[in-house]
């Protein structure tokens, strides 16, 4: 049997940074989904194939909170480790340490496990029950705040619209849950990053979208650094739009 | 004395593939790039900060043409070396190689090391002489075409702009060289890259973008699955336009 916690070593390469020679949030992301993706398939319950249908892991939540961000040249470590199991889905942690063993972030994630044909979570017990049950670590502590309930955004923070491309496009067939934080710090600008870096980043995906769909974003700017974010998929038509992921950003 | 070939292994994560599971043409541009900075770091000639100056690699000129993309969950390495010194450039090989040792692609490019204040190309051998010479290795095959030089775009085959944002910068203060290489792609859509892949991709980088930039991308159909891509920076006047990249593709 594996260890409980899968750790992974990373450097920060000049092209994963942002223009401070800081690790940008959306490699970060990446990284912590690709631990997830090596935690989950060494211990024998990443994506299966069972009876034709095949069932692959999805993102609900993410919470991330950077204490220091590494810089460009920086080794660093991954942690992750699960801490619960429920009917149709997981709660995963990371910490995230420098070179020297300082914690200097961490981050929480909900996920699930869905049948591609149907999109739909499967009971997590049936699919995995006792190869991942013991895997669960309830006593490592990941000391942040759970992902909070973001209000929804009203029409006056329409902020703009983006096309969704090729390169927005996972193997799943939907917008990648990281280019969704990409797009989204996207709407500050260069002189706001100068002045300060994202402390805590929470993201909560509530429904896909698609090639050939059009994100309308929104922002809300709720004082004192902190600020929503919503992004939803345009109608184009009089229906209500779809809201894809609600977002709460806090910089300092 | 390190061996003049660094080899990095790589694995092909879910987060890193397009939506037909193969690896992104980005993601590997990333690869080969950090793969050039481990093997110059790892030799002693890499970014250097001589005198209060901070001399940095700069990418010139990239061409990748690839047999076979990784798939996700394969292995694969890439290795890289130096093939040539000049004054102001040096030609970088790659051979990218599945688990099994068969090359599956291989990528040359010409890198320059400018200094960071003026941005301009430095003699190589005054900065790393002997340091780099010794690492030259102009036996090992990277067998495909050097980059052709791409004939300038008419305006009639002007196709979108884009704003430069947040994401697109990086630590020289100027749009990511990988960057271009993704807004190019997404100017075709998901059911070309159903019928075909990117066989053959060049890139010759001809001035800087910054924040603010509006990229006008340009796109020629020359038939036979070859496409040629150029990248201009809008002068918001009547002045000409600045040429960024010029790029030339084949599909198959």
């Amino acid at each position: 049997m594996c260890s409980k916690i899968e750790r992974t070593e990373f450097k920060v390469y000049p092209f994963h940074t942002d223009f401070q020679g800081k690790l940008s949030m959306s490699v970060l992301g990446n990284h912590l989904l690709n631990c997830s993706e090596n935690h989950a398939v060494n211990r024998g319950f990443g994506e299966m194939a069972k009876n034709g249908t095949v069932y692959r892991w999805v993102l609900s939540r993410l919470v991330i909170e950077m204490f220091e961000m590494p810089k460009n040249g920086d080794k660093f470590f991954i942690d992750t480790w699960i801490s619960n199991v429920y009917l149709y889905f997981t709660d995963r942690n990371y910490r995230i340490t420098d070179s020297e063993g300082k914690a200097i972030g961490y981050a929480k994630a909900v996920w699930a496990m869905i049948d591609q044909a149907d999109r739909k979570p499967k009971d997590l017990h049936e699919l995995h029950g006792t190869t991942i049950d013991q895997y669960i670590d309830e006593e490592t502590e990941c000391p942040i705040a759970k992902a909070s309930r973001v209000k929804p955004l009203a029409e006056d923070t329409y902020t703009k619209s983006i096309d969704t491309e090729y390169s927005d496009i996972d193997l799943n067939g939907h917008v990648n849950s990281i280019k969704y934080i990409e797009h989204i710090l996207n709407l500050f600008n260069l002189e706001h990053y100068k002045q300060m870096s994202v402390k805590r980043f929470e993201i909560a995906y509530m429904a896909e979208s698609y090639y050939g769909d059009v994100l309308k974003l929104y922002l809300r700017d709720n004082a004192n650094d902190t600020f929503d974010a919503e992004a939803q998929k345009d109608s184009h038509d009089d229906a209500k739009n779809t809201v894809l992921v609600r977002c709460s950003m806090k910089f300092e």
